[in-house]
């Protein structure tokens, strides 16, 4: 654990230029869902700074080559990949370039106000005959995906100095991690009218993906500078302010920045598209334009804000989670979906993984419009053909969802992922299921969820084998949720979300249309075989031990907790050996455990416990998927320090640096992580039955917390101190919950003391 | 199968210039241990052609990137690269040049003539005007290594053609498979005195090992054509000579290249060496330097020769075998090892596999000088400090040797063969028992050959573990022999080799001298924690089949045998996904059969027949390392069909293409497969008590078949037909055997009755 920010409810703040950088820009990244970038300095930073601007869909197939091909391996390596930065404004003072890895500055101040999606930084520059107060502002709009403002200010305080301004949009721009230290992006176009814009298309690839073609247009506007001239030049536009300004004057410059992909708009609208929008935001000065932005995360954080009384940490922790995920997705494009690390960082490749339906989707439901949450399960429908394709490729029947995916088509590389990481088609079925438990509306499910199911119980049928000594059906050579261990056997949590996916499309079955049923192709030797499987599927189990075991020969281990490890050896990703990592007892995420999350409602108390006793004291959480399950359940089980613990290490993952790796970007699918500890864990909210209920308490530290719930129609306000919880029907019509076991009736307002 | 090339039984014959012409240039490589080149064409050929010359031990640290890298990872994949093409001669008829894809040509005849070693080529080019018989004769002298020659003859049949011939040097050569495209050498030097050669440079590279100088010159003789000019050009030198030839005459050209290396001589002195080498071999004629080769292959054959009477099939399959294995290794360098396609391809890299372990040592221990085998050995102990290095890479005591290497240090880059298929160490600690019982002499043994078991024990102590549970050591996460399964646990033949060689270690601890053990700071603690090892290792057995178990969960898979393949689906690394391979119950090569064959004396006939009858039925054999083992053991169970067939699969494994991956280049390490299985199997001898023994019988389709063998100072021939076995004492003092059982003393000659 590392802390470089300091602790502020609503703000992350950093006073140190240097220090930690690369965690710094990670944990100051901003985005719109559109696009997004890291909290580089748009002065320039020539220390070490890892430059990153994103565009949501905008990416690259990475050829790879390992050692020998195999039939089944995926061909490419999907890439989030660097488009033209459009952040620079070049500063120069007297004529030497601003650069705050060598100039003296002090009261240096970086700022990230979550409430309002803005960064803000200031810093005074210094040397012998001139001191200079600048301040920067800039966020990417959520009132207008396509606009991005920088706003600078530099008010002389001493001295007599030129200053020039030079904003310019840079194209030429690479991935730190490409394979083949590749530019992916060619130069299409560029011009200085009638705004300076750049238009670049992504290189050509062998796998037959889209090319992508992005116009970058900008606009500026200066007080107190004269334009000198405007430039440009490979992959690059520029404009140039210049002037002398005496103590007590203040410079201002905005930019303003569109960016149009062909995702949208075709290569030959594109520079009309992007005039249009720098035409209507001009218009509008910058504080209108920031106005309106700050106007929509008001809108946003009204619904879904999560207020800690007596815990700056915990409070600052779970709204930057909160504002990281809507940075990153807030629902308003189908095609799209929520990428491991958003706007942050290049790093895992791919836009959608399983995180999306293990974590993504829950908090979803409740803090989002209905139609959000609705909108990534037809993501996966949409790409149901695709995942057919991935099962052929391993010469298997149905569909197989893919672990890594910008299309629906496998784009990640190691085999003891792709193929073999296999569950994911279970937590696919289980947002299916959550989801029509949740919102009580079974539409999806039954004409394109029942589509989903069919083709991934299709995929269990055939990925079964039978072994006749036992008389059973196992499923051999898998990757569990523990990537710590890969090519097992009869992994617990796999058997079970395989044969829990082929009953709950059974019993689905049952509900839909006979047109809709005619149209699976479904014979009833098909269904017979589901049945049986079911029926006799392997569930590997310790007698003696009474708990799951996470795979065939676990228990053959050395089996030790985490306890008895030296402080230095974690992370243990970052310290061992691949091969130590994999024949060791040590659990990287939730994987036994994940089911009884998942199926909750299937296992007993004792069963939960024997097993989080069993499992949780070998678990690393090098995953950020882990906390919030280990969090979660141990609220459940009145375990309530761990909970805690748990919800730190998930609400506080990269605000505290915790695995290290922060530098590379967030953990953006597991930002749900702190809500769900808080909903799911503190307020023990559960819906998988189709009823809502809850078994509050409030955390020792805490003095309570407040959240919000959209159901069913309704908006609801759950409110916890140490006495009692209040519901508050804020929309919507009068609903029966289940509180402490008891049917409560929310109408206006229930209060209830806290018997937990 | 596909046979290709006419039998015969000293010649591969082919007469059809384009039918799988990739298989038929790996059949027509050629090599002198120093250097060789695949069968390509001197004149050129615009069609499907794999270019290849290559020069042992000259290497390129290819850079790999995998999805996600981590700890213990090898960072690159040594190359086999290929070196400056000499062979060259490019021919024109009247301003035409001779391209055998689109010429019209009759008598095509390509010719290996094994006994020789040289590769005889012949046609009759033709169109309306004009024919010209071609003749082409090439060899890498086994007499003088840094010399190939090349001699062509045309002789005008009809018409009054202008005839060019233009012998050159590329440099502008690359790999097939490099991993990023690139060339990976540089010219440092060209120039047409004294005579046209040509310096090139490897690449830099990222991880420091040696970069090669390789200097190739060529000396040009001609008669019938006058010398156009001699032309150099970026990574080129050529000459040209031209002249009209009238029906009746023949022109000649032979073409004498030397190749240095910076292995053996310093950049600045290469071209001095070249033109020495050139300068010494041009004094004699084209004939003179065939002579001096011709005769050393004489000597070779004599020592090694096996003749077989009534199957010229199978006369050609062995001697192929030796031939080849031959051309890649005759043991004159200390530095080198036998590569996997020697100089016939550039598939799989590395220079070193436990297959000179496992199938080549055995052969040389008998063919060749007793310094060839023990050269072997030494070769391993001048790499312990390397095999330390992996191990530690691994966070693990001891020597691990490498998978693939050309240095000793790993240079393969999938996990799950490289850290994983650790029974290698086995296999090297095997050598060095067979060396020493096949030689009775325990000098190496008792020297280095205690420290590289030592090395090798420490490597298997730390990486077991014991299972609290189970009371027993256990070695999870490894990959067996059958490396159609991955990341196992308690592979029977790895957890038996490791056992062994502890058990091995401490015997010959006994022996060695005070200050050899002192050296080695071996504790008593550390020796108690082996034989505890010994004493309690677990080895898989399942009691109801009463056969040892492949590894833990491998009777757990849907069992069936090869028969229930469909043809179409063979060989399975070609049809079948990784994902389905892995899981099914299909086996590579000898796994358990492996252990059966290696310590072979430890196990009862009963034990043996069991096994082989339970996992023969399942094997594929599609590692050319399978079926010799497969033909030994059925020769000792008595099952001659099957012995037979396995015979035929690894002696003619090429010939035929059995695995259909023959263009790839030849199966070099496993060519030793039909002399064991001749020797091993059909004639049953065995060495490993220290006793040479034999239980001899011949094959049905065999009238008869004779070999020599080189053991402890004597020269035996052993003769074996239908009736009797003949031992002949060639050189050396007379010597007991066992012979079915039974002593018997060779000295002078010895006829016994086959009783088999």
């Amino acid at each position: 654990m590392k802390r470089i920010a300091k602790i502020d409810p609503w703000k992350v703040i950093t006073t140190d230029v240097k220090k930690d950088k690369r965690v710094q820009e990670s944990l100051t990244s901003i985005g719109n869902g559109y696009m997004g970038l890291r909290g580089n300095f748009e002065e320039g930073y020539s220390g070490d700074t890892h430059i990153g601007t994103y565009i949501a869909g905008v990416w690259y197939p990475d050829k790879t080559r390992v050692g020998w091909w195999k039939i089944g391996y995926p061909e490419y390596f999907g890439k989030v990949i660097n488009a033209t930065n459009f952040l620079p404004i070049t500063i120069r003072i007297n004529g030497h370039q601003v650069d705050l890895a060598k100039d003296k500055v002090r009261d240096f101040h970086l700022e990230l106000d979550m409430k309002a999606g803005v960064l803000n930084r200031s810093y005074v520059w210094t040397n012998d005959e001139t001191e200079i107060a600048f301040t920067f502002t800039r966020f990417v709009s959520v009132a207008t995906k396509e606009l991005a403002v920088m706003h600078v200010e530099a008010n002389v305080l001493k001295g007599n100095p030129i200053i020039e301004m030079m904003p310019h949009l840079d194209g030429d721009v690479v991935n730190e991690d490409s394979n083949y230290d590749e530019q992916f992006w060619i130069e299409r176009d560029r011009g200085l009218t009638p705004q300076p814009y750049l238009t670049t298309k992504t290189i050509e690839n062998n796998y037959g993906t889209d090319r992508f073609t992005v116009t970058t247009m900008m606009s500026n506007t200066v007080e107190g500078l004269k334009q000198e001239d405007s430039n440009e030049s490979d992959m690059t536009v520029s404009e140039s302010y210049k002037g002398t300004v005496s103590a007590g004057e203040t410079v201002k410059l905005t930019k303003l920045v569109s960016v149009i992909t062909s995702r949208d708009v075709e290569e030959a609208e594109q520079v009309k598209a992007a005039e249009a929008i720098l035409s209507d935001a001009s218009q509008a000065a910058f504080a209108k334009l920031k106005e309106a932005h700050v106007s929509e995360w008001a809108k946003r954080w009204n619904n879904a804000d999560v207020v800690i009384q007596g815990d700056a940490a915990s409070q600052q922790g779970v709204r930057f989670n909160i504002f990281q995920l809507f940075s990153t997705y807030y629902g308003e494009d189908p095609r799209l979906n929520v990428g491991p690390k958003g706007f942050t960082g290049e790093k895992y490749g791919g836009a959608t993984y399983w995180d999306t339906e293990s974590c993504i989707l829950p908090m979803y439901l409740s803090t989002t419009d209905e139609e959000v949450s609705r909108q990534l399960l037809v993501y996966r429908h949409n790409q149901l053909e695709e995942a057919h394709v991935n099962a052929s490729k391993q010469g298997l029947d149905g569909a197989l969802y893919p672990m890594v995916t910008f299309t629906g088509i496998e784009c990640h590389n190691e085999w003891e992922i792709t193929f073999e990481e296999i569950h994911r088609n279970g937590a696919i079925a289980h947002a299916i299921y959550n989801h029509a438990t949740y919102s009580g509306d079974e539409s999806y499910l039954l004409d394109q969820g029942i589509e989903v199911l069919t083709g991934i119980s299709r995929f269990w049928a055939d990925r079964v084998h039978y072994s006749k000594r036992n008389q059973k059906y196992m499923i051999h050579g898998v990757t569990g949720p523990n990537e710590y261990e890969n090519n097992i056997n009869n992994n617990w949590y796999t058997n079970t979300m395989a044969a829990w996916t082929l009953r709950y499309t059974l019993e689905s079955l049952e509900k839909v249309s006979d047109e809709k049923k005619a149209s699976l192709n479904l014979e009833s030797e098909e269904l017979s075989q589901w049945k049986d499987i079911v029926e006799n599927m392997y569930f590997p189990k310790d007698e003696a031990l009474d708990v799951f075991v996470q795979h065939d020969t676990f228990l053959d281990k050395d089996l030790r907790p985490v306890d008895s490890l030296k402080p230095e050896e974690r992370p243990i990703n970052q310290n061992w050996s691949w091969d130590k990592i994999l024949r060791s007892p040590f659990i990287k995420q939730a994987d036994v455990l994940q089911g009884l999350y998942f199926l909750n409602h299937e296992f007993s108390q004792e069963e939960k416990e024997r097993n989080f006793d069993f499992y949780e004291p070998m678990t690393v959480h090098e995953s950020s998927l882990s906390p919030l399950v280990h969090s979660i359940l141990a609220s459940e089980l009145g375990k309530k320090e761990k909970a805690f613990e748990m919800y730190e290490r998930t609400a506080r993952l990269d605000l505290d640096n915790y695995n290290n790796d922060t530098e590379d970007g967030l953990h953006i699918t597991s930002m749900s992580g702190g809500w769900l500890s808080i909903v799911q864990g503190f307020a023990g909210m559960r819906t998988l039955t189709g009823e809502l209920s809850f078994d509050p308490y409030c955390p020792e530290k805490w003095d309570g917390y407040e959240f919000k719930l959209k159901y069913r129609g309704r908006l609801i306000k759950v409110t916890v101190n140490k006495e009692s919880v209040e519901f508050t029907l804020q929309e919507g019509d009068a609903l029966d919950i289940t509180l402490y076991g008891e049917t409560v009736t929310i109408k206006d307002s229930v209060n209830r003391a806290i018997t937990k």
